[in-house]
Order: C-alpha cells, then structure tokens, then sequence
C-alpha cells in the first residue's frame, strides 16, 4: 500500500514521497498518523544542525497522534482503530543507566523519529511498548500535544513542585509554556519570563504572571512578587546566558533550578550561590511512562494547553510550515495534518 | 580575670593582648577554650580578603573545643568543667529561610568567631543554644575537629549518599579529607582526586583511592574504578575550573554534585550534560544541629580523622601557626592550644 512521506533531504528541504507503507515487525503496531507537531528539535534538524546524526534521507517528526493500523506478530493489547501515541524512546537494555531504571536515559537511547524514520508519514511502524492508549473522547489534535507535555510533566516531577510554592519559567516558547501549565496543574503560582511580545501576550491571555526582563530586572520582580523570598522552583528553558543568570539570582534559598533547555556552550554560572544558599539543580530529559499517563490525563481534562496550537497544516506543505516557523514570530506549535481522514 | 586573646588586626599581623575576660551575658556561657583550629576561613581573614567584613581587630577562630567556665543568668543544663563545643552559627528567627526552618543559612546569619569575637582567646562566651556536650572520654584535642566534620557530615547528609556508592571528591585538602572520611562512615567507596603530592600520600595513607589529574585522565580513572558507570556522588572542595570540569565528567547518569567549594568567580559549566545524564547539583553550607551530633558521635568512635591534625601550637606563637600554614605544603591541620591546662 503506497503512502506519503515527508523526507528531509539536508539543505533545509523536505521531499514529499510516495513509498511503499513498512509493515508492522514482530512486536511492532503499524499507526495511521493524524496529527505530528513541529517540534524544536525538528527546526534544528531542518537547519541542518543535526545532518550528522540525521543524513539527508530521514523521515522526522514524533508528537504525533494517530489509530492503530494494524498489530505486527506477538503484539496483543491494542484494537485496530484504537487512538493512541508513541513514547519514542527504544532503550538497550543493557548500560549502567538502563541497568539503574532509568531507561529514558539510556546510554545507547534511541530516538524514533531522529534515529529511525518518524512521524511525518501516513503510517508508522514503532515497537509495541512504545504505545500509550488515549481515552475514546479525546481529540487527536490536542494529543499531538502529549509527547511535549509529557516532557514538562517530567521536568515538573523531577523538581518535585508542591501546592502552593513560587514557580518562575525562564522561557516562554512552547516547551516553556507548556512546563508553566505542568507547574500549574501541580498547584504552583507560575510566573514567565520571556522577551517576545507576543509570546509574553499569550502566556498573559493563557493566565500566566509575565516579566519581561529586556524592560525591568526579572530578578528583583519575582523578589517582590513572593514577598522577598525568591522563586521556589526555577525552570531554566531559555538556553542563554541571562537565563542562567536569572535562575540564580531569582532562586529561593533552598530553591530547586530544573536544567530543561539544552546548553550546548558552557555558560558561566554563579556557583557561589549554590554554595551560600544551598540551592539545588535537577537536569531532566525526555520522560519515563508515568510522565505519558499524566499528560494524557491532563491534556483530555482540557487545560488551556491548546492555546499554543496557532498552526495546522496539510502534509504536501511541511516545507512552508518549517520556513514559516524559523520566520514568523508569532508562530507556536504547529501541527502536521499527516491523514486527512484519521 | 585577665586572660589571653589573639586579635587579628590587619597587614597579616596578630597580636596576643591581655584583656579582661568577657563574662557571660544573661542566657550565655564561658568556656575555658582547650584548642582551636585553623580553618581555612581564618586563613582568607589572615590574607586580608576579608578585612571589610571582619576590621582590624577582631578575635577569630571558631573550631573549638573547651570546658565549661561559667553559666549566665537563665542558663540550664550544662556543669562547670564539662566538655563541650560551638556550633558557631547565630540565626535572626524571622527571614525566609528561619521562617522555612533552615536557620543555618539565615538571611542575616552571624557566624561566630568571624562576626563577633572567636575562640582564639582562653576564655569566650557564647549564646547557650551554640553548645554541644561532648563524651566525658572524648579527647579535647580531637574534638577540635568537630565542626569542620560537622561540615562534612552536613554534606554527606545533603547528597544523601548511600552504602556502597562511589564518591569521588575533588579536593584533598583538610575539608576534602573530612568529606571522604564521612562518606566512607555512610558506606560508601571513596576516591580522592588532589594535585598536591604530600596530601595524596596522607589519603592513601588514611585508605583512600587516589587520583593525580596532573598525571592521569582523572575521569577516565574514575570510569575505569566504577565498571563504566561513573560516580554516583561527586564533591566539588577545589573551588577550581579543573575541578567543575571534572565534576560533569566524572558524574554517573543521574550522579549528585554536591558544591561544598566557595567560588569566588564563576566557572563555567557543562550544563548540557545536566540535561544530558539529569545530573543533580546540591549546594551545601556549614551544618544543622545533626550534623554536629553526628560529627561527634564519629569523632569520638576513632574513625582516623584525627590524622589530619599535622601541628599544635601554642596560642603566644598564633602568628608564626598562620604563616606556616601558607607556606609549609605539609600541613594539614593546626590546631592552636589555647589553655594549657584545659
Ligand atoms: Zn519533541
Ligand atoms: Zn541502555
Ligand atoms: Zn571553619
Ligand atoms: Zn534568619
């Protein structure tokens, strides 16, 4: 059965190509894909970042939703026609991080969609245990959300937010956000700091307290905004140096700084504040099941997260939804529409 | 009563005066001082580094141990001739961090010994809730090493290091040494990485794993000792780039970094493996009441710390104790004696 698929092919450019559907393998479920995000990790792929690890013949995409297709030999546990997403994690089984329980970060991790063909074609044959079932009633757009949602949810359990504390998100793009109505949802009082102006009006219309430290000092804001205290949780997504430096300054003594944006410099920290106010800081990366299931549940209750949706478009034009990203400011989450029909 | 006090008053210079000892204020104690050690606080105050926090005529040391001399008004609980120590910490009881129970890094802390006078004179009064009882048969000199312990249990305590872990500490000067002999109390496997050939010699000597990074890839020596895993604690004493490079390295997936060094500059670091490995940074500073129970219960066990005590000097040669501590590379601890007879 011949299906499309969107190949990036280096140079910032995607082919749109009609292939032969891989079949389910033993242990494997084939899904038709309804709906695949962009995710910030494709944009690097798509500038050409990742050609090393990615070559120039690789189908992309993992926030996806989509139906069972079909079961490979062995699979049993899931129905044909059944909503679901894929965790797109494959672990080996067989490292120190694996062998300690923390398979999400194996050591030989591979990622589907970056490591294997993904999301961005009509059907997808992933592993089994790769598969989280979605209740009936939720819709498929908003489950494209579930895979970055579930990284926030990781990101707000690995920093163990309680009721009540002080949250400051340095960041306000779309894992941002989405770490901000994690935090919420955990009963935190979430402040976001962020420079774009539209970004900063949408986390205000979501509900969120905003700074913008290009106009006032971030820091001194969420000092007089928890009575002198300083933010209980900082989660640091901006991947900058004043970011780095905010999370500090703004930090509670005791405050917890969860590590979410990928540093690929070395930036300059102020260690000594570690030290004078015993602040703690917690990398987290991907997610591990329970991260999935709470998504899910908290996604299908509705809560605003699909306000950053601000794009659906069809797969033939996957490469002006790439450009417009890199190009529109306004831009958040956009979703591929890999299956008109699904 | 006349007495003997140490005050260090600037330009590297102490003078021993004879004053009139100060009597114990209503809701304080006297204590006739036994010994006090060097800490390497006392060192950057003898350097000049800390003249404007300090002046120029100031009494300090705080590592102490002694007898007690007198009871203030409204004092309980302690007897005239027992052994006891300071912990040296005087909390304000109403900033955000007393408010949240962690008076030892309150907002407004005053360390004693460096804020108010110290314990390098023979007698010295201090609020009643400073004081630990020590053993009847605990020896005064080895409890001179109680609180620079209690600075090392207290960070054990916060990297919560369990039997059978590997730790490494980076830094094998007197604090790095006390850090290994805890995490050898928790259980766990300790190596020690130092440049300093005399102070690698006394951590063998004291049964620790050595590492020389001068000489040899100290974290492929620490991935070698641990089957590939890394270390599942790592202490950052050196207060050095080296050191912070090191500390990302040699950090197993999920590792604790435990900051027990002041750094003065910031260092830069890679946070990407934070990300990467969802290492956890712990930052930890002087000690809780436990720790220093903890402390004096070890101490008083034998646990070979007492072999870090390399000089004991008398109180009228204080000047001469502090210029060979910068210069002579064999020392480790001096202890000053500050009574004779005590
Ligand atoms: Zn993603
Ligand atoms: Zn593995
Ligand atoms: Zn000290
Ligand atoms: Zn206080």
């Amino acid at each position: 059965m011949t299906i499309n698929a969107a190949y990036y092919c280096g140079n910032k450019t995607f082919a749109v190509e009609q292939i032969d559907a891989p079949a389910p393998g033993r242990g494997e479920v084939q899904i038709d894909i309804a709906y695949c995000g962009i995710c910030g990790t494709d944009l690097h792929v798509y500038l050409g970042h990742m050609d090393a690890r990615i070559g120039n013949h690789r189908v992309i995409g993992h926030e996806m939703s989509g139906r069972v297709a079909a079961l490979g030999d062995g699979v049993s546990g899931f129905e044909v026609g059944q909503k679901v997403v894929v965790r797109p994690l494959d672990h080996c089984g067989d490292c120190p991080a694996c062998n300690a329980g923390h398979q999400h970060i194996c050591h030989k991790l591979k990622f589907l969609g970056l490591d294997t063909d993904g999301a961005f074609q009509q059907k997808w044959s992933v592993p089994a245990h790769t598969l989280h079932a979605l209740p009936d009633d939720m819709s498929l757009d908003h489950a494209a959300l579930v895979e970055p949602m579930a990284v926030a949810t990781h990101d707000v359990r690995r920093a163990q937010v309680q009721p009540g504390e002080d949250v400051l998100v340095i960041g306000g793009g779309p894992i941002g956000m989405l770490v901000a109505v994690a935090a919420r949802q955990a009963g935190a009082k979430v402040m976001i700091s962020e420079v774009n102006e539209h970004r900063l009006a949408l986390a205000t219309e979501m509900g969120f307290d905003v700074v913008n430290p290009k106009t006032v000092d971030a820091a001194e804001a969420v000092t007089a905004a928890t009575d002198g205290k300083g933010a209980d949780v900082v989660f640091e997504v901006s991947g900058t140096q004043p970011g780095v430096d905010l999370m500090t300054a703004a930090a509670a003594t005791r405050g917890r700084i969860c590590m979410v944006a990928i540093h690929a410099s070395k930036p300059q920290i102020d260690l000594f504040q570690f030290f004078w106010r015993e602040l703690e800081m917690i990398g987290a990366r991907v997610y591990e099941p329970s991260d999935y299931d709470q998504a899910i549940e908290w996604l299908s209750g509705g809560i605003g997260a699909e306000r950053l949706i601000t794009n659906v478009t069809s797969l033939g034009d996957i490469q002006s939804a790439f450009e417009d990203l890199t190009q529109v400011p306004t831009s958040m989450k956009t979703l591929i529409r890999v299956n008109e029909d699904v």
